[in-house]
């Protein structure tokens, strides 16, 4: 499983405060935590005015860089911003995000085509969220023939079919398995991921939603996502559940998780 | 999902010492925590010796009948056992269990079919359990054969194709899901049941395999489990992975038993 930690957001209220208060030890606290949860790439979003994304991101970035060496995704709503985020990086990492929202997809094909960028890419287009299977599966199409058209390695890919709440829904995740199988199914090596948190939104005890829901993408093909590393109950059922899948033999992998500290009790 | 209260059984160390020291009100209290954590059955086996066995069978039966109206699930590797107990029972409930050693099938249909009783069988014979899906399938064959023969309706029986360990194991649960699967592509209306909790024999943090393993299976189609009901987070897990499976529209059960207090923060 890719893990993309997601708490040097702006979006979330204690790294907001540290943003504002330039709290640089908080930042890099945050960076040195993910780096020890073991994530893959340290996901660094502003969520700040327009005016002050760039300086921010680049603030933001050069601290992570201070205190580790994994991977930046770069990650703002404005395309542009992360074409600019990616020059204040060591090393490639994740371009988070690209959708077949206006020229999005062209503006950051280009740029990390030649590149080891990953990138993430989002099912929606300028008519918004597709509703049906069918519809997501067609802007997949879609973005894949632009994939192929810049010469982009599916590998690099990560397709995020986007998770909706599951407490207005009538069937459950049937139609957000069917699409991360069938996008598996047509692409063995790329990868599909998610925000696995989104679909517990207005229920209680959301822990118990947010686990079965990476359970059951685990199994249907999720292999990334971005979540908070330091929650060892989501980490712990994701190494439990690489192993129920077969991907770990004689569970050495998720035992290595547990004696690390990285869920189950703390030592 | 159908569940099956494991905790008055003299396996368990504390449920052991209350049997020998006839502690009437901590079984009464068990019945009585297991009926509110909403149980369809109350397991009742008394792991005792042969000579003491029915009638300690007999004195947990009357106890639980005193304090709850859930049926009882009668519980002994001795069948014989099973069919006397059954007669302490105020009404129908789970004979646990039948497998295809033996008489042991022969003995209890003879008794059960003409009764509104339920039935698990277990998916081993003679010659042990199984090593393949072929091969369970095979005493999954044997034993409907005489299912029919003495006229049960399948959706009177749980199978249960007998989970082991996940940490001896290659490619972790792949066939016994398989089997699950086709027992229900068989047979839609035969229930699937299994102790969740053998999968995690010998590795730590046990409780992220069990859960894990429990999303899995019923998504293959176990609809059956013993299990602690009072185990909050094993509870919240099954109400949220039969939203994802989309038999709970709108999540109205999931926040149901959240708000009677079956998992999430205790009131």
């Amino acid at each position: 499983m890719i893990i993309i930690g997601e708490k040097i957001n702006g979006a979330i209220p204690s790294t907001a405060k540290a943003i504002a208060a330039k709290d640089a030890e908080f930042i890099k606290n945050l960076a040195k935590i993910q780096t020890e949860a073991g994530v893959d790439y340290i996901d660094v979003c502003a969520s700040v005015d327009d005016d002050i994304e760039l300086e921010t991101m680049k603030w933001l970035i050069d601290l992570v860089q201070e205190v580790t060496d994994t991977p930046i995704a770069v990650d703002s709503p404005n395309v542009y911003t992360c074409i600019e985020a990616m020059k204040y990086c060591n090393k490639p990492g994740l371009f988070n995000s690209v959708s077949l929202e206006g020229d999005k997809v062209d503006a950051a094909f280009k740029v990390i085509a030649d590149t080891k960028w990953e990138c993430v890419a989002l099912l929606n287009s300028d008519k918004g969220i597709p509703k049906t299977a069918k519809d997501r599966l067609d802007v997949f199409a879609d973005l894949m023939a632009k994939v192929n058209e810049y010469g982009i390695d599916p590998s690099r890919m990560h397709i995020d079919p986007l998770v909706e709440m599951l407490c207005t829904s009538e069937d459950g995740i049937a139609m957000v398995v069917e699409v991360i199988k069938s996008i598996k199914e047509q692409y063995p090596t790329i990868h599909v991921t998610g925000a696995v948190s989104n679909i517990s939104f207005n229920l209680p005890a959301r822990k118990m939603v947010n686990m079965g829901f990476t359970v059951l993408a685990m199994n249907a093909g999720l292999d990334s996502a971005i979540l908070d590393p330091t929650n060892g109950d989501l980490m712990g059922i994701i190494f439990a559940t690489e192993a129920l899948l077969g991907e770990d033999d004689y569970c050495m992998e998720y035992i290595g998780a547990y004696r690390e500290g990285i869920f189950g009790q703390k030592k």
